[in-house]
């Protein structure tokens, strides 16, 4: 029975194959972390003397090169960019870059670096959502006094401010704010030192590598370091609640900025025009929130149906994990 | 145009429309939770002098004896629960009965129910992870010497105990108890007080009624209070993470069970047999909560979907919060 | 390693464990089409000599005493509808009972009675599709000088008349009847004689049930009879659609019925007023309309992951199919 | 009130706003539909006068080169392709070029292009499902004797034979093949010369173009012309029911290839290797497979939900309906 499915396969040429299992175009996001990540296991290999002090060193020094060169330096028509950044590290090298691979696999590698990757994402974030705090908070005490129609049903209920319309949405965001530390803090332990499923053999110290990445500490079970994506859904779900939110707000400035309304004008620069109707500003970027927030809720949706009965140990599935937490990390920092 | 869409709900008498906006038959979970806010809500009133002193132990006893009845002291053929609560109090003590409404409306009502009846699931909830915590611990102590594969890409890959594997699935369960006590630590905020949208001119204590319910706080902005349903999308999103988790546990259940792997042999109670195959064992506990974990995830999109877009202030598709989130506990309390 | 899980379930009673396997609160919606499949499977073991004739008589007048004592002569404290059935024809006919079982497995019944199921829902939907587009066709008439803005991006963008802006909704329901009809014509196959997965011995005659219970023609292979559930997800798919329409035609009711627009004013029979708010005309039908949206398109995605990664071969997860079309077509029928 | 906003966007610059509303990436690929659409729309403002027939050949002479040149000789740092396409036509043809938009909005041009784009991509998966489907045949009948257990629960029920199986997924990828052809035909409506929303005063023959292009006839109404997506929706929905049954044959084949089942030995060049445990053959393509169903399903949400709720008229929101269908389309010709 031995090539019963070769036959299905057969116009799918290697090329097919190569490009189906490709991944660099998305994970080239991470390669700053790929490269500290490695320098940490490096030096710890060198501290614990699994190899020399020198080859840790040579293996260091060739990676802070890779760094230096940035992204560009890589050869991109390779599977990911662990691949690229070990390529560019022999040339550089020469055959002890081998020896990275020492006490470390392509399964902890990979969820070290993701975890690094959302650590300095959530610190962007964290920074946007204070930022538009900022100016809803300014915004709130300008207006803290301009009477407008608080609505329920949407229809006019009681008088509000819109002062005190704005800080509802500021106080929307300070909880996204909130679950932006707390996921961090709920996925900041190491998984480095797992190595596929299993750990490894050699005398490696994780809490080194899991101090000098900044991680809380390692995560205790190894196969447990390897098949957990939840910290991946929790920042899904975390991006959905922010896109949600200024989808609501989205959704009153649309409303707002039309004629019947007429609560607001908006800036030239956040509407467009028309040829045919020169008249009209559309509110474009409010609208175009709105509609992201469809694809930032379904990123979620994604990875849910991909982790659902996956047995323990890595699965190739998972790979699908990075671009819809790039895309949605993308959308909620373009949005804020 | 006043009856324009008359005409198409003609068919639709007026019971359609009743049974189309009824939520009884899910409000009724909580009819407990309604009862304890309205008892911190009348004491409040009577320590305030907004109502008298006399007044306020009125409606307590009064609630409290609907408490002693139980739910099926009410009619449940009307619109929700709170209505229900209401018709029975003021059987119970007549026209004062009206005076629970002051300086409060169903919007911050509902919305204190819905986070005291939270509270108390999630109570329930993290005892059931502990106890399938407590299962684990045990078996992987009795196993932690027997060797058996450990797989990526679901292929052979290197040699494990059960013990090992056990504790991979015990992780997980620690992160889901991490969640549900985070979870409770950012929806534990009083909305009561809030009335329609904008607070009350009453001289309303909120500070007694959410340190009397077990809130760590009152929520500061009250069109936020009556707005906010993130909480439940946490709560959604802690099911389906736990059910993802129990789903993994279950298809290695349906695997193992099976011939080719023969890894454990199921205990009657969570199989069935087959009249025309009695050789059969079938593994339906396991199918089940791997099938359920589908609706779960569902549920979070539904309410992720509800709340897309919707302007601040109450609107009637919050109503549609309820099911979601009832079903997504009952079926983690099942399924634990 | 016996009784490995039997721990993790034992406080889960054989109680809790019938309750999750229990399926009868859902399907006693199809206790019609049950009942209808199995004297179509009578009378063909009759015809075909299987059994005798006098014995598919016998078999065939239970059924329709059944039929005519309707589902209150059905004990619903039993795991599902059909052996509800089994147990009322036993109590009714004695010990020939047993032979209806004859040629046929619980997977081909169950699967012919969704498909049943379906079919007499798809035509009551149609019905209700003309139903609207009726009134919508009438009040375009009417409304068909009456000027109104045409909106781009939410903004006045060009005059147009009411009776072409309600004609754009009478074409949408168009294609929804359109998309019922396809659906009903691909799912019109019976999957009746498959077995449990494999077809049966005996010499059924699968043309002549196909026949008398209105399919098109037997679905020509076995496995995939009883493994195919895409006709409940083209149906869960063509009842989010309707609800996406419907919830377009709402929230145009939630915005022209405010006071804002002021377009139209809903009859009373579908707003509430408000006791503190008395000018109030709340649209909460069009709101509620517009939530439950959300569950409409959640119940998709319940069955399409429940289906994703399943062998062929009846998997219990399927049990999962009926609560959302259930739910999403009940949903559909009050909507429309 | 005028700049309350613009604060909120102050670090947005220029450039963020234009990258945020930027489709070109995507929306290239339907270069070719656009320039098929724009030809058949300037002929018809030919023949009927309402340009010059010289003009009209002028315009659609620069239109052919522009095909000629290939997608290469557009400016790709412009919002859409369409923007793209008519700067090339202005330098080729000069200010004739902005007769094109005579009688035509972007609104119908898009809607045209994307409904013909669907056309050509429904061939393309048409005839990779015939291809599948000959590989199952072919393969079906060589192993039509090739005894394998039936599974109902996972757990061996019957024997059958390895064809019959082969033939259960034969057939749900008929299924999917019927569901391309009536999608289809659904779809194939004309949109051009719905204008914005409202039609337009000029006297254009909707039927020319409507043939020329291959439609079945216009759509009868404007504002559902420019305002439908729910083809889009269909496309999706079929994606993801073959996906599904991709999904299901590959988590097979992830069984069948371990070593525990060992019915099927995949070929190298679907597997991959391990440096560590060079024994391994992973089954990734059928992982991938299976994993990527997850965002084909998301993908159906992305525009659900976008959808839900949109009130009748072009809005920008809808720009979300191009990625998830051309990623979509992408994932199932990769996959099949």
């Amino acid at each position: 029975m031995k090539k019963l499915w070769g036959g299905a396969f057969s116009e799918s040429t290697a090329d097919l194959v190569d490009r189906f299992g490709q991944s660099i175009k998305t994970d080239l996001h991470f390669w700053q972390e790929d490269l500290i990540g490695s320098v940490a296991h490096a030096r710890m290999l060198g501290e614990t003397g699994i190899i020399s002090k020198d080859e840790a060193k040579i293996l260091i020094d060739g990676l802070e090169k890779i760094h230096e060169e940035g992204p560009r330096g890589l050869d991109i028509d390779v599977e990911d960019v662990h691949t690229a950044i070990e390529l560019r590290l022999k040339e550089l090298v020469g055959d002890v870059a081998g020896k990275l691979h020492t006490a470390r696999s392509r399964n902890d590698q990979v969820a070290t670096a993701a975890r690094l990757f959302l650590h300095n994402e959530l610190l962007v974030v964290l920074d946007l959502i204070k930022s538009l705090q900022g100016v809803l908070l300014e915004q709130a005490t300008i207006h803290k006094d301009a009477l407008m129609p608080g609505y329920t049903h949407q229809q006019h209920a009681q008088p509000i401010t819109l002062g005190f319309h704005l800080m509802g949405h500021f106080w929307g965001l300070q909880r996204n704010g909130w679950r932006a530390e707390r996921l961090f803090e709920l996925a900041n332990y190491s998984p480095l030192g797992a190595a596929a499923l299993a750990g490894t053999g050699f005398p490696i110290d994780r809490h080194m590598t899991s101090q000098e990445l900044g991680f809380t500490a390692p995560i205790p079970n190894a196969l447990d370091a390897t098949s957990d994506r939840s910290f991946i859904l929790d920042a899904l779900h975390m991006c959905a609640l922010i896109m949600i939110d200024l989808s609501r707000i989205s959704q009153e400035l649309v409303l707002w900025s039309g004629r019947e309304f007429g609560f607001v004008k908006l800036h030239d620069s956040v509407t467009t025009g028309s040829s045919i109707m020169p008249q009209k500003r559309n509110p474009d970027m409010a609208e175009l929130i709105r509609g992201r927030t469809g694809r930032v809720i379904a990123n979620w949706v994604t990875i849910a149906t991909v982790m659902k009965g996956l047995p323990l140990g890595y699965n190739r599935d998972t790979q699908e994990d990075k671009p819809p937490l790039f895309d949605s990390l993308g959308k909620i920092k373009d949005s804020l």
